[in-house]
């Protein structure tokens, strides 16, 4: 939470930290500044003292608005630095930043975060350490001070995500509903003038009721079918009719542009009918879906929930990534991740790498799935969900489970 | 332009460079991978062979799709390296990409591209460094070779961005007749049911609009009036009523979700009648518009143009960043930008930094504007323009320069 900061920067022992960059793709300082556009704007946190905001004066309101005091990159001009350093904008830039540095009075260990171009940052804080001598540049491993402040939310937050949710289930309950009123021809969807109803079309019926919620979307959602339904991050092709008696994988994740946070859901249906073979699948999937969580609890490392969906999966004879780093099919990806003003953060529900306890605050996805695209099929089944003050779980994705939408013959 | 890319390493003494990140944000790997969507990627290239593109498994039909020969990081798997390091995350990343350069024979000097947390990026690079002495780890200070490849677009980009104006100036169109086509009552203009319609209201249609033409918003664009057109980057509040008279600054800048190329537009209007006043602001700002579009030319660097902006404005009176940079009145931001896949890229038309000179190929926004806050009102006027192979202006945004909008008594 963000009143973590102080707390973890002593942890961490930083002096100051420093947060750069644009707030529509530098999360953490979209995560300090609560909503406000800024570009090239930066985060400066002396510990002890108050937090100043450097903006450009075009967003000098938007800065302002936020509540953190603000100043103007302009208070201290590049083209004053430009000159002195005779056009040479390396040493210029350096030396702006040095100034502010200065009268900030930044000095010790300063961790620095943002997206840069990694080359950039390289360069500019190998600079930016030589020409400075009393500080000393700290980076870090993720999951790093932001990351660990934000995987816990506050009571605030995870009402702003609950309403997120709601918006995100009423475009899923309009697109089953956009797709049950079209009637089947043979193993087709087909619209009013007799021509087939395509993914495309279901996509820009769900752009339409995006953009009336103000949901954006980073990454188009996932609308795919059969053997396309086997390849997770397949988006689905715009081109290919929607057919009857096929898995489709719908995973939808959109941006509420007003507050920043994310949703992620996902739903597995077949229209009209599900084949006997393909509906044990589905049924295989829902199953471990329920058991995890039932069984998903504050307390226990996230892996443990990983760990458990590859046991399950192995024991109904699938094959999984815990036992197969390298296999294609089956269970082939991580249970969960985070979910907030990234749609990929901490904590992670992954056997691999850090291991964090589930605490009361974390939002996390949870998303079985199994993928046979040589076999013409995937089904995956997610809910996002919120574990409350006392630890309890909040299902922010509250919709049904239909494993087959009707149509109309 | 991407055939550019060896020669551009060959002038920077790039052994082999490396593009790193989500090609959502980072758009030197959207513009090598051509609209695939892919997260933590990385496209290596040793001068002399092949690239390759490493992807997730999740990801491998969208790599593939790009045409580039795909590697899959499960060839490397993390959980081996991690289980060698004995846990260590950090140390088992780096041991993960040294087998990679290894297997790729990457020596000498390799450049690093791509956004990533600045912190980690200087802490990850340092020790892959350490780690591999048969390399250099280079960064570069804007412009890099992407943005100086980027900059220069080929007849097909061109193609592509006159497409994406075209249904940009669409939307604006649309605007347009939906604001034209609201009765005015005293100095508002008001609905069907006798409510005033507020900026959030035609935000909303606006936001239909874009998502009828798969167009998407990085930033919200601008509807801003009165004094806030004064501030360039308010994007204007959505509770307010739109009233006639008062200068609205229409600043949209959308990308095309199937290409992810952008454009940039903005118009200036009055609803009903413009004041003999502000209708005099209005024409300064074009009068400046025009000279400075029929001056525009390649083969002079992009800052003479803002000086000349500069020096228009002054002419008339108004203040300038050039003679002062910090005033926060008069005309305080600089000509344009590159726009691309990217909406602020090279080259830029600014009086301070690195000067380009303009080339067949680039295209730019020419946004003259002046801002007076506490006078209550702000002028900008925007077209997007390429440089054909000729050096001839193609006008992307060509769109008519109304004043006023009739409205219904």
């Amino acid at each position: 939470m963000k009143q973590d900061i102080p707390e973890l920067m002593r942890e961490r022992g930083l002096d100051a930290l420093v947060v750069y960059g644009d707030t529509d793709t530098s999360s953490d300082l979209a995560y300090l500044t609560g909503g406000a556009h800024l570009e090239r704007a930066m985060y400066l946190h002396v510990q002890g003292q108050e937090p100043v905001l450097f903006a450009s004066v075009l967003e000098r309101e938007n800065a302002a608005a936020t509540g953190i005091p603000t100043r103007l990159w302009s208070d201290f001009p590049l083209s004053r630095f430009l000159k002195e350093a005779g056009g040479d904008m390396a040493a210029a830039r350096i030396a702006q930043w040095r100034a502010i540095f200065e009268e900030y009075d930044v000095r010790g260990r300063v961790g620095f975060y943002g997206l840069m171009d990694m080359g950039f940052a390289y360069r500019f804080l190998s600079d930016l350490a030589a020409a400075i001598p009393e500080i000393e540049v700290v980076g870090e491993e993720p999951p790093n001070l932001f990351s660990t402040a934000r995987e816990t939310k506050d009571a605030r937050e995870i009402e702003i995500m609950r309403a997120v949710g709601k918006a995100t289930t009423e475009v899923i309950a309009n697109v089953y509903d956009f797709l049950s009123g079209h009637r089947a021809q043979g193993d087709m969807l087909i619209q009013a003038d007799g021509s087939p109803l395509t993914i495309g079309d279901v996509k820009a019926f769900i752009r339409l009721e995006l953009a009336k919620r103000n949901l954006e979307e980073t990454h188009e959602h996932i609308f795919s079918q059969g053997r396309d339904a086997g390849v997770p991050h397949n988006a689905g092709r715009p081109e290919m009719p929607l057919r009857l008696g096929q898995t489709i994988i719908f995973d939808i994740f959109p941006r509420d542009r007003a507050t920043g946070y994310f949703h992620d859901i996902t739903r597995t249906f077949f229209l009209g009918h599900a084949p006997d073979d393909l509906a044990q699948k589905w049924l295989d999937v829902k199953r471990v879906f329920d058991e995890v969580m039932a069984a998903i609890r504050v307390g226990e490392p996230g892996g443990n929930f990983q760990q458990m969906t590859c046991d399950l999966f192995e024991a109904m004879g699938y094959p999984t990534i815990c036992s197969d780093p390298q296999t294609t099919v089956g269970y082939i990806h991580s249970l969960g991740h985070g979910v907030g003003l990234d749609i990929h953060e901490g904590p992670r529900l992954s056997h691999i790498g850090p291991q964090r306890v589930l605490r009361p605050g974390h939002v996390v996805s949870v998303e079985p799935g199994l993928y046979f695209p040589d076999e013409g099929w995937g089904v995956r089944i997610e809910d996002t969900i919120a574990f409350d003050e006392n630890g309890e779980i909040v299902n922010l994705s509250h919709f049904p489970y239909e494993m087959v939408i009707p149509v109309r013959a």
